[in-house]
């Protein structure tokens, strides 16, 4: 029953976090227009603004506009000042970045595949590599970390990962959360890109918006009314599992028809196998099948478009359930098989047009992700940085009251 | 970016609303109790609730278990003091119930049934009749009505209606919003009964709970995090539409194989129909030939158990689609299928131990609704209290401060 504002201390770190936020959205703002929007009184804006200034997560950047008077001195926040480490976990893939609190990627480093029976060592390699960063950076204030779901939050434990089980012997929570001079955060991989898509992305609304991840799994993150839509065990929205054709193909999870078997990267990699479509594909990886396989659909070969188009349209429905299950304002799709491109998208639209609630899917947006980097690993950042955003205070101690 | 708290005003009807609910839930609590469970200080409680005892809203019980200490007096919500109107809109029934703020039902009508081409009579029926309830009864502060889904909540506007499509010619915002001398909300059907539930129900788990709405369409409900799942629109968990069968029989919202097609009332009154299971099952309403059915099937009646069995796969189907793409602590049944009980009930039960995400499946409790009265018109009343619980001070005037 606890809600936000409750007593004066978490009343004052909710009006920092709110400016924080604004700032964050807006860019550089000044102090009059962040009190008209925050519906502060301009005492209470002089006062916060000067506890952000001292944290040093906010600075004045000089007249607005030109314009020489006290009020349109600009405030903007340090994006820069303090870093995250986020890291995405996928099947076969880790990739570990860092960034700063805009969502910009300062370094990167992939790791060897995984492969069954090696992710202890991948599990300790992730951790010396993230004791090597921050031990070089001292402005680093958190980690996040994107797993595949349906992850269990309170569990810390992945529920099912087809293709691959022996994750879900991982306890994330025991192996990560308190492993590292900064404090860990773990999400689903679907719903840290949804919070990369709010937090870091140009979209039109960042308070309503799903990430469709079609990877080596199909997962959705989605943001209704301004926050992630999570469940009683945060396992909401595992679209990857929900069945389009109860006549289907049984699925590892129980249930039989999910679309995830119907459009993933890994099933896609089966098909260009079984088709013979792309040379010495058994020996690849996922992703790289995949491009080669979108390389040639886009060079003019006919067989390889039409599993393009087929793999689309499957992508297509799951649109459509997106749409009348959740009625986000717009739809991103993002990992291996956003890669395809257009004659991915156009598919989707085409299905969508002929199966979508038609009130819905006129005021929906579908586009494919245009963060510079991974929307996951990206994501893994935002859940990193969202604990920064809300929570400012934990993380560079309390201000002078 | 407004979020509750923001100005002094809000902050203490923020405040007010928060006792108010915690006395909903809770029943009589103390005024040491409230302060501890809301995390507000002894002399902020002390101020609140004066405030409440004057407005009415809340009254002193004397002292709690016989211990005579002046922070033992017992503070209640007075549900009975303030009333609010409830409508249900379905295809072809409208019912209006008065209710206290407690949920109780303390009168009901049920109008004639509506046929096609008679949807302005009944408009205007129900306009004279509630205005005839407003007229007797001071004590009515608002309005709830509850319409068939998909709703888009800004337009006032139904976007399908299956079976019934002169529906959609309504504009329930220009009809009822200011038609009274108290204001009307409206909200989808499903989604009023899922506030029905958390507000007035007597589940585990108010925070996280479906109400999978079975009865003439079939909808949904979702309350995540203690509050609906609302989408762009307010049109977001349109289950109903949500394709079981991507090869299956075309809906006429344009998309094939909807849950609905499959497990309505409407859909069981043709299958009654075409089967000559009820005698003169052609004249009834859909109510009375499905509840004939359950009758026989009840009596031992093997292809009406059947027919019904059959049914309750379709909606065990819908139920693990609620599981995987929500994961709510508890899915609750209601509406005219609801009402075939255990037999329907065990049925549902095993298709979802088959099919649904086994950590997930293990922690949601599957329930028939036992609300004493109709969900969906509890639930029409429930939107109007909702309104009262978190505005208190918009229906009875601003307290003394």
């Amino acid at each position: 029953m606890t809600a936000p504002g409750s007593t004066h201390a978490s009343m004052a770190e909710l009006n920092r976090s709110r400016i924080i936020q604004l700032l964050h959205h807006n860019g550089i703002c000044s102090r009059a227009h962040i009190a008209r929007q925050l519906g502060l009184t301009p005492a209470a804006i002089t006062k916060i603004t000067a506890q952000l200034i001292d944290m040093g997560v906010v600075s004045e950047t000089g007249n607005l506009d030109g314009i020489k008077k006290r009020r349109s001195i600009g405030l903007q926040l340090n994006e820069s000042k303090y870093r995250v480490i986020g890291v995405k976990f996928a099947r076969t893939l880790v990739r570990i970045g860092v960034f700063d609190l805009g969502g910009n990627l300062e370094s990167e480093q992939l790791l060897p595949p995984v492969a069954i029976g090696s992710i202890r060592n991948t599990l300790d390699d992730v951790k010396r590599r993230i004791d090597v960063i921050l031990d070089a950076d001292g402005s680093i204030v958190a980690i996040g970390m994107a797993v595949p779901g349906p992850y269990l939050r309170d569990e810390g434990r992945i529920a099912v990962v087809t293709s691959m089980v022996e994750w879900r012997d991982v306890n994330f929570i025991d192996e990560f959360a308190g492993a590292f001079r900064v404090p860990a955060f773990i999400e689903q991989d679907a719903r840290a890109g949804a919070l990369a898509q709010s937090l870091f992305g140009g979209g039109a609304n960042p308070r309503s918006l799903g990430y469709y991840l079609i990877g080596e799994g199909v997962g959705l993150g989605l943001i209704d009314d301004g926050g992630l839509v999570n469940g009683n065990l945060g396992a909401a929205t595992e679209i990857g599992h929900v069945s389009i054709d109860i006549h289907g193909r049984p699925c590892e999870c129980g249930n039989v028809g999910c679309l995830e078997n119907y459009c993933s990267a890994v099933s896609l990699h089966r098909a260009i196998i079984d088709g013979g479509l792309v040379d010495g594909a058994e020996g690849m990886t996922h992703t790289a099948a995949c491009t080669a396989l979108f390389r040639r659909a886009e060079d003019g070969d006919e067989t390889a478009l039409a599993l393009v188009r087929e793999f689309a349209r499957y992508i297509g429905y799951g649109c459509v359930t997106i749409i009348n299950a959740y009625n986000p304002a717009q739809i991103i799709l993002g990992d291996i098989m956003a890669q395809a491109g257009p004659m991915l998208l156009d598919e989707v639209k085409a299905v969508v047009e002929r199966h979508a609630l038609s009130a819905l899917r006129d005021t929906t947006a579908i586009t494919i992700s245009d963060l510079p980097v991974d929307a996951t690993l990206s994501g893994a950042a935002a859940v990193a940085a969202a604990q920064f955003l809300e929570h400012p205070t934990e993380f560079v101690g309390q201000p002078d009251d």
